[in-house]
């Protein structure tokens, strides 16, 4: 997979991008990460990619010229149809599903807006998708768009090794994850369930799946709706919900 | 504001914490941002920070020994009373609200684990705060602390001048943003709208406010039910989802 990220700040990249998952699927030949300073798209000598607004109102907004040029040229580099991803708080939520679906294509192309609005052209005429991490105000769009990149590489065969497991992957299962101990069994007068010491895994197997389900009620009950559940688990959510309304009366 | 991210991988923070509004805020006095590698506190010659899940199963699970002598070195030092945020799939969902109720904090510690799952006992009796920024599954805590920082350092005050603006407060505001244009009128056929290029900045107003309204309709009808709305910003709704309704049928 090729990966482009446009953006005004690329040494914001570094860290990430040489670091963990993402640096070993490069030097694995997996995955290219290459982020493009759209200000060499200037088009002019002091490299102004931004203008006042028109109508009026505070804040600058990024100019069609130069974005449409840096995609353009990436464009003209690629033999896939690339998908060319704006990422903005008007954006679809990203999720782990967009995640899956984006890894099976072959070159993305992420544009990143600092401070600024983006020329609503770009939106029209250029991107393909509009995707947003989360409902908070960033400084721009770097952080989002490694935080998309970290979450598509992750999926790529070959990336991820012995190091991970379905450990992780609460999104995947449709749960929460139950609670996990390691050693020591007793640290500071805190206790690692008898259960887990038991070795009966049957056991160990039934107690996880009902503390996943009571994590997930209670901290994202709206996860249940989408989650697949055995008449077990349902009968389990059942008792959990009645223990909740004895422990609220 | 003091920042401590407690990491496995301090390289990754690098980039970010050095470019634009962060490090600009770190040169302002406004803000320090220090990466801990806990490792450094494993209190073995390995460095080992991680140990095989009690109960069985795949995968690694943080050890609470150099988790909680990490945090609690950096509590000696601390005259605040400082909040503790791991950051995990199964936290609770950051928000702007999130980010403004962290903002008024001295100190903030993130823990970021990597991989792997952490020990209950640091959920239980160490953290504060357990935070997910959104619903997809990630390399580590690394991003999301990132992201996190930014969204709270930039509500500082002095941190944000000029080059910032109410252009990216979508989730302050409670409805997306309007579409912006800037220079030049008319590229590659596509015209800026003639309200724009009028000079009637009533006009122009009404005009951003409907736009406003419909693309948050369109695109995220939930955020209209936090929104604050006026009599106007009703009628309007109401007539967009008529007009949508004729569209449709």
């Amino acid at each position: 997979m090729k990966v482009d990220v446009l953006t005004l700040f690329p040494e914001m990249m570094d860290g990430v991008f040489r670091s963990s998952i993402l640096g070993k699927a490069q030097e694995k030949g997996i995955v290219s990460l290459n982020a493009v300073n759209f200000r060499d798209y200037s088009g002019n000598k002091h490299g102004t990619v931004d203008d006042t607004p028109y109508g009026g109102g505070g804040g600058m907004v990024l100019k069609p010229d130069p974005i449409f040029a840096a995609v353009e040229d990436l464009l003209s580099q690629s033999s896939a149809a690339p998908r060319v991803i704006l990422m903005c708080p008007q954006g679809e939520t990203f999720t782990q599903q967009k995640a899956e679906e984006l890894s099976s294509e072959e070159h993305l192309i992420f544009i990143c807006g600092h401070y600024e609005g983006y020329d609503e052209r770009i939106r029209e005429h250029l991107v393909t998708d509009e995707l947003s991490i989360g409902d908070y105000v960033l400084t721009g769009g770097e952080l989002p768009a490694m935080v998309a990149i970290d979450s598509v590489v992750r999926l790529l065969p070959g990336v991820l090794g012995n190091e991970s497991s379905a450990i992780t992957d609460s999104f995947s299962t449709g749960l929460l994850e139950y609670p996990h101990y390691t050693r020591p069994a007793e640290f500071r007068g805190f206790k690692v369930p008898d259960i887990l010491l038991s070795g009966h895994h049957a056991n160990i197997e039934v107690w996880r799946r009902e503390q996943a389900l009571k994590r997930t009620l209670q901290r994202r009950p709206d996860m249940l709706d989408k989650a697949v559940l055995t008449d077990q688990d349902f009968k389990i959510i059942q008792r959990l919900k009645q223990e909740q309304q004895e422990d609220g009366s």
